[in-house]
């Protein structure tokens, strides 16, 4: 059994940008009816890819406990690479598959969500079954907020820890 | 064997509240004869409970590696919810109940406490053996600074990360 | 099987310091002809040892996961200390060695490093090999940065986020 840490941020992409959120493998669309303050705490997240911290920390988590390098060296950095477009969800599925390719299996895994929106209590479990069925295996999730400190606090960004075990399936 | 991730923050009330200090299942209380600086060093923490960031973090690391949902779903949040006003080590105590009644135990944890105060050197081992007696298996407490960066550098607030491992008991 | 969390940040020293860049177990020369700006990026890491934040939180990880305190209570805390001027590598040698002495063994670790410099991806493998040689076991690292928000955005310093996995060889 091999264990692996994730991290991930990203920025909020400015208000009005109208990005679709993607956080936890799960799309958070804008409430009908949203005024446009309502509206801002939905726009999505910058990044080549949809920018879903949480299934990146998983990712990173899941390679780093197979030995299979990270993120970027295996879905390529910036707009022209392999994985820029890609939903979470689906790079969650082509990392277990390259796992699988190599003798691994994820058999647990967590993430910790840190950021004031989107209110992921709201969907936590949605989002866990989304994430497992992806993985494979249970994946837990929970979110917290920092008191209006730092970064996340400022509602600059979201960020994301996770942690991950793998098994050898030979 | 199943594995989870925790990580809590919180800030710190500010100078005069008289708010006790408690991290990591202990009282941090103000020296005798401290003069207002020193004791500015022991307010307490912000937190409809006792916010202490170690704790939290631990209870989420152990509620996700059971799939056991994490320190909102179990203790509520605000001022009116179940946990409001409870210490740590309490929480501990019924987050571990809570995994027995549904077949898991906690077989291993760890919790890092970033931030400038209090000195958690000068009471590791004290702390480890509360939340160790607590959780009803090892738990390991480190505590680092941030070299004055960020919200804990600034004396903001408070953070810990943690992990754990539980099993089930069937 | 035990579980152990790790955690370190480390302020840059100020440009001109001359201080050398050793992060993840591997120094980060200045490239030859670099103009001063190119130079600031291979400026040092505040510290009394190297400032390795990687192997600083791996060994925090790997001694919480074997319950032997942390890295201030093995190699003291200043300039004075008996790890003063260590370099990551020897520090983490040691770590494994107190270890044994105590009947424990890693079986797998991980680390994040989190920050805008240096490169890591440019030399991943590389560090994976003079950290898993260290430790004994596999270790992976991983790297990311914080998209210019929090300290490790605004090139304040380094943040390494480590978990760890040891065994008892009894």
């Amino acid at each position: 059994m091999m264990i692996g840490q994730g991290f991930d941020a990203h920025r909020f992409a400015p208000a009005g940008t109208g990005r679709p959120l993607w956080v936890a493998g799960l799309h958070w669309p804008v409430p009908e009816n949203a005024d446009s303050t309502v509206a801002a705490r939905f726009e999505g997240i910058e990044g080549d890819s949809d920018g879903d911290v949480a299934a990146h920390a998983l990712i990173d988590a899941l390679l780093s406990a197979a030995g299979l390098g990270d993120i970027g060296s295996l879905f390529g950095v910036g707009a022209d690479a392999h994985g820029a477009g890609m939903h979470g969800v689906d790079m969650l599925h082509e990392t277990v598959g390259h796992l699988a390719q190599h003798g691994y299996k994820p058999t647990s895994a967590s993430v910790v969500i840190v950021g004031n929106r989107p209110k992921i209590g709201t969907r936590r479990t949605e989002a866990e079954a989304v994430l497992s069925e992806a993985i494979g295996c249970r994946v837990s999730v929970t979110a917290t907020t920092t008191d209006h400190m730092g970064f996340t606090g400022r509602d600059e960004g979201i960020a994301a820890i996770a942690n991950a075990l793998v098994t050898c399936t030979d």
